[in-house]
């Protein structure tokens, strides 16, 4: 690794509540918890990789906050950066699908969580950014109400204004936005898109979010017509993003790529058997975000992601939690039997 | 759904005590248990479509009792015609299989179970036959004892004569009758098909129950051929079920088929991945039933089963869980991504 | 018992998300659940005692509230007047004290949940008034904001009009009222005072929340003075409650007074080991309403209910689970050996 | 010790289905399991303390009964004497008890029990005698059936011919006998007392079940009048026997008698907590059998088996499981620290 | 099968400490525990077949070596020949793979161990050699150390020397010999080929152990060219093993060989889904023997041991569970469905 | 609080593999885990009161030392001086004790674990001395072997040379040194109390390892008489400890004394009931560090320790987990009810 840098997501943190098998709530008894998010699982990941992650966040100031702090330090997080205040946190339940059978998430409020009611003052923008090299945001923040958003768009301009890196990942979710959702967000997302170095995204948000005409029919084509010109519009250093294919075994395929200086990085396509398929997106974020900092030739940064993203579905949790090594051997290595 | 039916099940409940995971009863030391049994299974699988589900049984009057009969209100049956009475429960054990080793089941005694011990006087046949619109019944029932045959014989009796529908699902074990056992049974089945509307059943148990000649070879053949004589010979104006077929890579696929109006509807042959494989036979019957209830064209009827009865294998346990609009979503898309 | 009457409650229903065993929520990675509340503990309880019991409530219609609906059917509970609609279920985390470590529970929103967010139109009051006995209605629920007291008095105001019997608990929690808590209840408290023909309550909610005064000192000398005034004051015919001494040794005590007909009627003072302390209150109630339902005399009444609550600190869960023959059995027993 | 002998017992594995925790069996869904019966408890106990036990028993010839062979040899018993056959295991259910709510125990039918119907010819009685030194057989065995009382009167007098010492628990369980059950008993009680050489009993056995008068009122003076009695009249040399006290505080207490040569020896009267209370009858008798054979002095062999009781009151399930050593330290010392 | 013979496996008795499910060691908090080892499971495997099996080995003298202990009887060995003294048990972690992650496992001190620091005396050779009819060694334990490898090459001798059959499996690990291994290693690999009867190897231990020369490039060539010069150079009756394939869908793929008689038998290559990929050479390694000792044909002793290897990848824990019966249905059917 | 300070502590890890519930680990199959040691504790209960809490320590670079690593972090500890390197982890198990049956601890082999063989140069003595103000170390530490003791004085040293506080815990434990323990410890020892500021110990380490001389007979006046002695002869300004004492009915009773300026300081006496008795002497360490650290009078000091030691009994895990404020409360109420 070139260098240990201090990479920062700004982000909630929920608590997942998930039925251990395969029963639905309404047959099992118990729930295994463990608390995630998409700046938990980007920080995380990288701090695996060697980087100092840190989590900007609201944690309440109770024992379910307590919990949720330890499980950050675990997971190799800085909580410098994480304030206590408010009472809630948001919270998901997750019961397993299997083959036909869908997984299936129902939400808590998150509306009234800590994060999302962080009031004026809870973040000191300037001293984050004066600490950090690197900055995450994620889409899913920005539906959440102008409270957060404002403190979000607070952060990153604080990042870029100190000569930090922005990275957004645009990760539009319909249910957040309701109706004519697309339209909603595209200012945000507009004004995100600016202040950003680096973005995850795929066509279909550029056709759907930024509203940008291409008459090509295929995915892939779509991908090659409309990338460059967000790239273009936007002024953004680097784009990358996944295709996901779920087959009729029950196995998934990813394709990632990467454009950057005008060029297209595709991965193989990395098809593989799926255990835990949350957080997955979140592996090839870190991955790129990796590659980058590490100044890995485009090819080996988006296979290196792909492998991440691969290895993450593997992983109990929502957090990818595999080393830079271990994504180097499933890169080079078909599936193996026992390390001893 | 056109409308909400009272639909009851006659027959025994039976513990389900489970080694979790893959381990051997001599390598485990603790069991998950339910409460099921074909009737269980079909009444509750109705009560998830909408209609208003009952069990008609007998259960000892001890903790054992209690706990199945707090099972049963869990699985949104009324305990309206719920017997108590006797001492025991049938239980058997279940070891799952993985691959190329078969899940194991161990009975113990049923025949003192309080249902198959049920005096004369346990069910009020009339009242019963009054309150509902339709019962099901077991070929698994019709194997126990001379006393619970007759309970069985005089409730189809009082169902018919107070203008209800029967439902009789052939379901023969072989270990259940004994040497001989296809001649020992003929009669009793042929009371229960002259009785029946609808029936649950295949080519071999017309051949080797009932002993209708074909001279066809091909197992679908001769489905053709003796079902529409089986319709014509007792009187049934509906007769379904299924073909199974256990794949090498451990999928199972499954043929469902419905002979109606002297016509037979086939649902598409699905594959599918196999997580609990009891009582899925149970959620084709509840899917043909619901079909017949809410008078959809046969087609559906029998695809609405078929995707009833693929659900069921991934959910735990034996009893079926799923509503209308998730099997109607599992008809119309292939496997999905986490439903959020 | 004398006869089954219907009985129903009042009241959210919450999800306990109870830590097992002994670490705190920082140390363990998963939860048991299980759904109570005030109206579930009491319905229950009466269900378990031979009466039907209901539940009048409002769950989301989503995975965590067909858990819930599934729940209250094992505990016996009729899910007639059972709403579904809104998001969200009120969750409390539990941490199981031991010995000096006292256990801690730590509340989700509960101002969003389905129960407290139910708009005008949600509960038929007048069909469930005309359906049932007796009404069961809590503090807690006075507690949470204008439009759910609003449900309540209007059905309180039904099934008083419809000849039925009202039962208040007053439960005040002093952090559910914030500042000025009293002042700010009072009017609510009186307003069920003249509904209620029933009510739960001790010398302290006569004084802090009533605002009676008396010049006695003595916990046992003021009871004695203020509940005749209460009675006398709001037209209550009986008035019951307990009061809770926690010992050195970890055990608790409890003596249980029932106030009717001018008189006072006391039960011994009960001194146990505990297990799960969290709705013992509400079996205590339970026990007076089944006392009086089946018009014991008082002093019958008052010990069953104290005996009814000390053996539901040995349950698991908020919610009692002994007979009415269980209970009559710890009444004349010391504490037994193993029942073969 | 003195010198290992070959100790077998005589008697029926019992599958024990316990519900974790402070559940009941209708709020529960999994069960820990474990094998067990007074002759397996026996047996293995003398195992712990370096003899070679036997058990002499029938297993079903089927996946549980694989299992209990297997919870056999882990136990340390050889299953040289076990037959297989048959079809099913004695089970029973059991709840924990907490506090003033006793523990409940419910039983599955044994008499179908592959031990039970053991037909004519299943014991070899003469090898097995040959083989052993000492046999125990147990009250509840006499209880069961004709066929299973008749192999138990012929492995007793096998044993007794060939110069073996017989040992014989009363054990009476008035559930077991029915109406009526002390004079159907006394025969076969009488006859099995007549072969044996020692005896666990005590003063209620004496009277109920032997119709052995005595004007005593205290239970003491009865002990002290009727055993000598019992000794005489059926040529017994070792009587021994507990009398148990359950305390308020949920403890209990245990005194041990040993009557031989004319004369009493007592143990102290122990105190302690309980844990899992099924069983520890069984570990004094062991403890009277290996003071026996081990040729202690009476007070040393009475105080070593009612320290053995206190400790299988702390161990999780009905069997024992202290070493010779680990009971002398209990004898020798009070509540211990940490032994690391 | 032909007959019951007494069969020994001298080896270390390993701790295994398992994660459950598919966590990592880090995200985890508790372990499944089981004693295994090559010895353990290949005698375990065999008392399955109906032999008798024995363990020869060394247990600590405290809590863990009893559990180690208790967990072989459960299995089925007579632990006659199990010595009792040091101080520690060898111990490995596993953490389960999925799909393209693999498993991992941890060692610890092994060096150390009872088994591996057996002093002088330790083991009776001459009592245990006459006591036996086959003995059965592992490569492994050739790796230890100097005391431990002196050891096995005494009672390997003294088997040898009383008429016994001894039984090698090559099983080189290149982890325990560092640096230059092969080159350490020969020397003691080739003294036991010297000695045995049967030896378990595949054509790279006759390449890089034995320094066999070959100018074959296919492994199915070099296999064919170099196990007839091993089994003349050593004077070898019987060598066998097998070719493993990890496929893409996770499916292993085996094929087992048999060479005997100057002529070579295969096994069918089978593929099959894989629980727990540990132990199962021992499961092939066992059917070898069992063939041998059965006098099968090498046909079918070679089919028989890739059926029992293919079993053993179903079964929880590392030691194979498949009775003669379960392997033979395994070899003659595809797939089956329940077995009632 | 006064300040945050930074608190090291130089020990080592252990894992401790804890048998779930009342089993022994011959019955039962699973381990809960958990990483501790007394640097361990100490240093996470000055976390928990709001120090910045360091370890230092090697951990081995594998799956173990990672899972070691986040537990570190998870009780919120800096691993910025632990070292990463060797191979194994000191382990132990913990059977838990119930009432008359004492815990067992097995402890596996320590002497190869990576802090106990951590070569020279494995840790920077001066930088880290510069880090922190505050040093704990063990006399378990010194018992290990040569090269950690002298790893232990050095880093003293350089404390001390800081300007830094040296705090040393006698905790001698007379299994770790053999034969003349006493003698062979008393160099070492001596060695530390001459660098220590504050001294965990008490009148039994006074007489049996420094060997000073009392004619007292009672525990507590050899205490007033020794402790004097030992301050003014090694030049410490704070010595404290605790006398144990545990009761009949498995209560323990603790009272912790503090001498100081010349002054004895003593807490109440606690009686209190215990759920894990493991690391209390650690609490009460911590909280006379914390004391002493926040200038408490020694009064406050010593009753904050006792109440943090009699809460640490309460607590799942070796590791002490309560706030200064949670003690604080347990310091001035009796037994609480539930905190809602």
């Amino acid at each position: 690794m070139v260098s240990r840098l201090r990479v920062a997501a700004f982000g909630e943190v929920m608590m997942r509540l998930q039925v251990p098998g395969y029963e639905l709530l309404s047959q099992a008894s118990s729930l295994n918890y463990s608390f995630s998010g998409t700046g938990v699982n980007v920080a995380s990941a990288l701090a695996c990789f060697g980087h100092e992650g840190f989590l900007v966040t609201r944690l309440p100031d109770n024992a379910v906050g307590d919990a949720a702090n330890a499980a950050l330090r675990k997971l190799g997080l800085s909580t410098e950066f994480v304030g206590r205040g408010g009472s809630y946190m948001g919270m998901y339940f997750l019961e397993n699908g299997f083959g036909a059978r869908p997984a299936r998430v129902t939400y808590s409020n998150r509306q009234e969580s800590s994060f999302n009611t962080a009031p004026t003052g809870s973040f000191d923008y300037m001293h984050i950014a004066q600490g950090i090299d690197i900055a995450h945001f994620c889409g899913i923040t920005l539906a959440m109400n102008y409270a957060v958003r404002r403190h979000m768009f607070a952060l990153a301009e604080a990042v870029k204004g100190n000569g930090g890196t922005v990275v957004f990942d645009c990760n539009y979710r319909p249910g957040h936005w309701g109706e004519d959702g697309y339209a909603k967000a595209k200012p945000f997302y507009e004004k995100m898109m600016r202040l950003a170095d680096i973005v995850m995204m795929n066509e279909k948000d550029a056709m759907l979010i930024l509203g940008l005409p291409t008459d090509k029919v295929d995915r892939q084509e779509q991908l090659l017509d409309l990338i460059p010109q967000v790239a273009r519009q936007y002024g953004i250093s680097a784009i990358a993003g996944t295709q996901r294919t779920i087959n009729g075994d029950n196995t998934h395929s990813l394709l990632g790529y990467l454009f950057k200086n005008q060029t297209f990085a595709f991965s193989e396509r990395l098809t593989f058997a799926v255990y835990d398929r949350i957080g997955a997106g979140d592996a090839f974020a870190s991955g790129i975000i990796h590659g980058e900092l590490s100044s890995f030739d485009p090819e080996l940064t988006v296979r290196f992601a792909a492998a991440a993203a691969m290895l993450a579905h593997t992983i109990t949790g929502d957090t990818p939690m595999s080393s830079e090594s271990e994504i180097l051997r499933a890169m080079s290595k078909a599936n193996g039997d026992v390390i001893r």
